[in-house]
This record gives structure tokens, C-alpha cells and sequence, in this order.
């Protein structure tokens, strides 16, 4: 029987669930795969919370460097988020010969790619299935099982606190405002809600999956990145007009020109699986060349859903050290692919405008969309609302975002014009199974 | 560089695809991973057909044993179907100490936990992943990425014949037997349709599923198996009535009391996500302890999709090749768990009933359920159809299948009863999460 040692780094929601989930299915793995998995060193603040989790009191300490230099630990497994002392930890123990499993979304969104090498440079693995989509196993799925193909899209609903908000805003036709104070409220939503409402945790995740189904280097900066904050329920009024719903998406396409990188708020038609997706859940929607259209669908967040994906990670290194090789398994992202500019987006728009309810309002717009080669395909204006203001709302066909941007930025500066309202893309996401194989 | 050298046997739909496939990313494979998968061996009836896919000539036989003995071939791929010669090659396999890729769902549904234990003996691995859900990576994530978790349900929709069908039945009103005639003409369905219609497919892939994600011996004969020949349109109407839809399910629950294993049409709500995959689409749902509800949606038949899958295997078993561990990765099956005779379910039954257009006749069934302990929650009667039958309809509140049989027995002995025309269980969704850990 061979011991496999566990170091955890952080007990709170995530490690906490990890660390039960361990203890909790201890006897199992033994039985099943024939390894005592240990948690052999466990860092938190307080030595309460790891007595509340049964972790063993000389397992505890507070200083995560007791867990990296432990001779016997054989995975670090690092759960505190952040920065720092996050990339001291990763160092640290590739510098050991550890490997780490994390969760560090953000950390992972601006330098997936580099760990990756440090780590193969040191021999060791780093993984980081609960990175992106939460219990969702899609990163492995990308590194292993799905090999056989070229990955052609990875787009997904990625964030949950977005979701919720999204499907409360299109079922109860509540403002977005209103919806986030009652998220907050139930705890669905952060205090400080930024990182979710205007897609930063998205964009991460679409940095990961991008870099590791295309095999290349995206960060969360080459990631354009919109959030929710500009859709009201008269968004999803216009959209179900069109046979459509909105989500926020990252979207990562493996395209001839580049990858196009970008999380946004999107029409997609609901018929769409990704459609179906509603309340906090997640779904990564995946095309590889070769098995065409694929969808990953669960929890993104949560202390056991994620704890689950840790485990995974944790147990495929266990069979590996147990089995003798703890080799890194691949020359990571190999390929250079330049990543395209928002600006050579093309795509069909979404816009809403608030307009002052004056004669010539609507025709001086138009005039904008034609100067900027702009083509309208359906116009709808509302009756003036208690703020005296017209809404005009626009489905353009296929334009560029250069062109569509030039145009905003000129109907903005018109008189008759309050605000730019919203601009959502309508998706093609027919496009996104260009390249797959006929059968 | 390491050489991995591949024996594919059989070279139709699936094995072509798989060729292709690996000749197609050779360059990659070796790139990326480092070794050199060559097709050293293909073993199919007409050397024309290895010629088209570009295999060299020199792999070309028409005897699988070529293949088998062949002292440089490290993974034997069987890809024919079937039990014989299958049965033989996995057991040549095995003695030569070759691991075994297949796609062999029918023989697997029988043997999967007998193939295993015989492959653990030999030091080698069997993997499936195209055996059940095709292109869908869920074999690999019951096995390995989901492990922190006590799987407890799994679901899906496993045949995308029956999918395709069910699907053109609802959007279009037509019969089954118009709507296969037309699928059989498109390509859709076989000419002998049984194995499809009748759900052994599906039953096939559920014991296999069971199998490998309770960790227990399941087989084909284990599953309570019904088609979908006895749904019309007016099955869909009433589910819709009550905001369902109907779909075949292969269903797999790992209950306290034992595995509820079978596969019949079912009703369930359209809010739920499997109500969405359409036309020959398949998903499977996996609920586990530690993640909760996932599902995992694709294309369960076809060339390039399952190519996918067995390239993924032969991926996964390249890697522990050149890295030099082949051991078995788990004693598998170590559980006995009992499987629950269909008798014993409780559910919800939707039951279609034609009688004679006579006075009395409702009364006569209702009196029936009531003899049998099954309690009638809703009660609708059609007009008078062409063929001077009234159609009764009746929704029961939970009941034992047992009853119910008894029920629909004494129904078929009445004068007034001309045919049981359809009993479709409505599945209780919310009981597959029973057992998930609260947040």
C-alpha cells in the first residue's frame, strides 16, 4: 500500500470542502485504488477551523511554508486565491518538486502559461480543474479525452452570479439594479460585485480554456471583456422577439486569422443549448474538429462542486506517483497564435438608444449607421417613456466592430441622442462549428 | 521519441474515422505529447479500404491475429462490434499483454466487469470511452476526473435513433411508424430497427455506464428494458399539458436499497436540461455526491465523433506508455451491489388507455386502479376517434410498478378495454439529487 501526502493551503470555502471531501471518501480510495490519501499538513489562520474539518491537530499550522518544505508532502494543493503569497507557494514548491493543484482563477488567467513551463521545467504537474467551470470537468476533458481533435470553440457560460442575475432580470422583467441588491442580498452576489458583473472572472476562465484547448497563450488581457450592467428586461423583450435570449458568454474561437478572445453579453438563439443554462449554473460549450458540438453543464462555484474538481486533480496525480511516473505529460502550449483584435470582430449588433423625442431623431441615427457602413435590418422605437426619452433599438446586419464602435462614438455626440444604451452582439453560432469534419 | 504503435481491427464507420484521425494528427500528437503513434497494423476485409485512408500497405491484413500477435503493437483497437471475433482478440489481447481499446457497446454491456478483471489480471487496460455516449467524454470523467464523488444517478438520453425519432414525433405530429419509414429512408434508423427502438442500445450503455460509475456489476440483462413504439402524438400533447416532455431514458440510480437500473420513455419537466437535446443528440446527467448535477452533451453515434473517443483512449494509454507505467489504474468493481427488480419502483405513471364508446367503461378502469392501490391524480377523455374508440387518459400519483402491472393486466381483461395503449413513467427529476452534500 503506498501513502500519498496531501498539503492544503487555505480551509475556507474551497479547501474546506476539499479537506472533507478527502477524509470523507479516505477509505474508498484505499479500497478502490489502493492509496492512503493523507492530508498531511493542512495551513489556515485559525487552528479551530481544521479541528472542525477532523483534520489531524500536528497536521495544522499557519505558516504555508510548513506544508511546501514537508519532505513527505507529495501535493501542494493551494486554495487561498490571490496573488500573493500564491506565486511564492507555486515556486516554492515546483523549487521542492511538488506538484500543486488550485484553484487560482485569477492567478491562472494572467499566467497559465508560465506555470505551466516552471512546472514542466521542474518535473512536476501543476492542474487546475477547478479553474474554470468550477465542479465542471472540462479542463481535463481538453487536456486528455477530447486529444483527438483540434479544438475549434470553447464558449460558455461561465460565471454564476452573472447567470442568476440574468435569468431574474429575463423572468421577473426586474431592473439589473434591483436584481444585483437582491443577489447580494442571498449571498449570490459579492458585496464588491465587479470581478462578476463586468465579466473579469469570465475572462479569466476564457484565458485558461483558450490557452489550453488551443495550446497557446491567451491571458485574461487579451480577453475583451463587457459585463451585464447596460441589459434590461427590455433587452430580453427584443430578443425573444428574435427567437433569441441573452447570456454572458466567453467566447474563445481557434480561428485561420487568431483567436478571438472576448466575454460579452450575447443574443444566441433559444434553441440554443446553452439557452437552457439558467440560474447560477454553468456550461462550456465545446467543438473540436472531430467530435463536433460538445457541452460540459454544472455548478461553477460552490464548496463541494469545486471540491470535487480539486479531488479529481488530486486523485489522477495520486495514480500517477503511485504508479511511478510523475513525468509532466506534455510540452505545454507549444503554438504562438496571435490573438485577433476586438476591432476585426464581425458580427451582428444589438443597440439601444435613448433619444430625446424630438423630430429627425431617428432619421440623424440612421444617417450615422449608413456613414459607417453600418447596415440596419430592423428598427423598433418604443413610446416616450416618464424620462421624455425615446428608446430605439436596432438589429444591424453582419458589421465590424470598428465600424459599429465609430459609429457609437458618433451617436453619442448628437444632440438628439441621451446614451448608447446597450450594444449586445447577436451571435452567429453557426460559425462555431466551422472546420468540423463531415461525417 | 517514443514509439507507440497502434493495431486498428475493422476499418468501417468508426475505424476509418479513427484513421483518419490518427494519421490526420500525427504531427501534432508527436508535438505535443512527444511520441511517434503510428498505425503499424489494420486488419479489414479489403486492402482497398486501408489504401483510401492512407494506412501503408505493409499494416494491411485481413487476419486479426496479425495484429494481435504482432510483438510491436501496443494498444489493439477493436473496432468491429459483435461478440466473435471480438471475444477472441480481447482474450488474444490480453495474453500477449496488449491494451485494448473497443467501441464494442453490446458485448461490453454483458461483460464489462468480467473484461475488466480479466484485462487487471493481465496487467494491461480495456478503455471505452466511445462504448457509451460516443463522442461524449463520460466514461473518462466517471473513472477519473469525477472520483471525489459518490456517483448517484445516471441519466440520459444514450440513443440518438430513438432521440431523432421522439423528436420529429413531438415538432410534427406524425405516427412512429411514419416517422421511422422516413428516418430508415434519411439514414437515420436501420433497416432491422429493434436493437435502436426497442432500447437495447441504450440498455447496453446504461449497463456500462452503472458499471463503471457505482463501481459494481452491471449487466444488459439487469436493465428493465422498454421502446418507444407505443408513443403518439397525443403523448406529447398531454405532457405538454402538464409543462413535460417525453424522452427514452437510460436510467441509473445507486440507491440506499440497491441500482435501479433501466431504460423506458419518460416523461420529464421541459425546465430540465435534458428536455433540450434534440433530434440525434445525446447527453448524459450525472449527478454526484460532491458536485451535484452535471451533464455532459454530444453526439453519440457517427464516424468522427466516436473516432474522437477511442483516439482519446489511445491517447490516454500512449502517455502511461512512454511514460513508462502501465499498471492497471484501479481494482475495478470491487462492489456487489444488489440491482432492484423493476417491480419494486415508485413513480408517477402516465396511462393511455383505448376503450369501446360505452357507457361504464371510465367507471370499470377507475375501479380497477382503485382494487390495485393506484391512486388517479387526473382523468381526460377524448372524443370518439375514426376507429370508434375513446381514448382515456389517466395520471396517477405514486405507485408501485408491481401495482400498476396488476392493474393494467386486470385493465387488458375488460370487454371494455381494447388495448393498454401506453404506460409511461413520470420520472421524479428531484429524486436523482437525493444524497448531494448541502452547501
Amino acid at each position: 500500500m503506498s501513502t500519498v501526502n496531501v498539503g492544503i493551503i487555505g480551509l475556507g470555502t474551497v479547501g474546506g470542502g476539499t479537506a472533507h471531501v478527502i477524509l470523507n471518501r479516505h477509505d474508498d480510495f484505499l479500497k478502490h485504488y489502493g492509496y492512503d490519501l493523507k492530508i498531511k499538513r493542512a495551513c489556515a489562520l485559525e487552528p479551530e477551523r481544521a479541528a472542525e474539518l477532523g483534520i489531524a491537530p500536528e497536521a495544522f499550522t499557519t505558516d504555508w511554508r510548513d506544508v511546501v518544505t514537508d519532505p513527505d508532502v507529495n501535493i501542494v494543493v493551494e486554495l487561498i486565491g490571490g496573488d500573493h503569497p500564491a506565486t511564492e507557494i507555486f515556486e516554492a514548491a515546483f523549487a521542492a518538486g511538488k506538484h500543486v493543484v488550485t484553484a487560482n482563477k485569477a492567478l491562472l488567467g494572467r499566467h497559465v502559461e508560465k506555470l505551466a513551463h516552471e512546472a514542466a521545467a521542474a518535473g512536476v504537474q501543476i492542474k487546475c480543474e477547478a479553474a474554470a467551470g468550477g465542479g465542471i470537468p472540462i479542463v481535463n476533458a481538453l487536456e486528455h479525452t477530447l486529444v483527438g481533435n483540434e479544438i475549434l470553440t470553447v464558449a460558455g457560460i461561465l460565471n454564476g452570479t452573472t447567470n442568476y442575475i440574468l435569468t431574474r432580470v429575463e423572468n421577473e422583467g426586474k431592473s439589473f439594479d434591483e436584481v444585483l441588491a437582491d443577489a447580494q442580498h442571498l449571498g449570490y452576489a459579492e458585496a464588491d460585485p465587479t470581478a462578476d458583473v463586468d465579466g473579469f472572472d469570465a475572462a479569466a476562465k476564457v484565458a485558461i480554456l483558450a490557452s489550453i484547448g488551443f495550446r497557446t497563450r491567451v491571458t485574461t488581457d487579451d480577453v475583451h471583456t463587457e459585463g451585464i450592467r447596460s441589459i434590461a428586461p427590455i433587452d430580453f423583450e427584443m430578443a425573444h422577439n428574435m427567437g433569441c435570449t441573452i447570456k454572458l458568454l466567453g467566447i474563445a474561437r481557434n480561428t485561420a486569422a487568431g483567436v478571438d478572445a472576448r466575454v460579452q453579453p450575447t443574443m444566441i438563439p433559444t434553441s440554443h443549448m446553452l439557452a437552457s443554462v439558467s440560474n447560477a449554473m454553468n456550461a462550456v460549450y465545446v467543438v473540436g474538429d472531430a467530435v463536433g458540438e460538445t457541452m460540459f453543464y454544472g455548478a461553477g462555484a460552490g464548496s463541494y462542486p469545486t471540491a470535487s474538481a480539486v479531488v479529481g486533480d488530486i486523485c489522477v496525480l495520486a495514480e500517477h506517483i503511485t504508479g511511478g511516473t510523475v513525468a509532466p505529460e506534455s510540452e505545454p502550449f507549444e503554438r504562438s497564435l496571435p490573438v485577433l483584435p476586438i476591432e476585426e470582430l464581425v458580427t451582428r449588433y444589438y443597440l439601444r438608444l435613448s433619444v430625446e423625442d424630438k423630430l429627425g431623431a431617428l432619421a440623424e441615427a440612421v444617417q450615422v449607421f449608413a456613414k459607417h457602413n453600418v447596415s440596419v435590418a430592423r428598427i423598433n422605437q418604443n413610446e416616450v417613456g416618464t424620462d421624455g426619452a425615446n428608446t430605439l433599438v436596432f438589429v444591424t446586419h453582419k458589421a465590424s466592430e470598428r465600424d459599429m464602435q465609430a459609429a457609437c462614438a458618433e451617436l453619442r455626440g448628437l444632440d438628439s441622442v441621451r446614451e448608447v444604451a446597450a450594444l449586445i452582439r447577436i451571435e452567429d453560432c453557426d460559425a462555431w462549428t466551422d472546420g468540423v469534419m463531415a461525417n
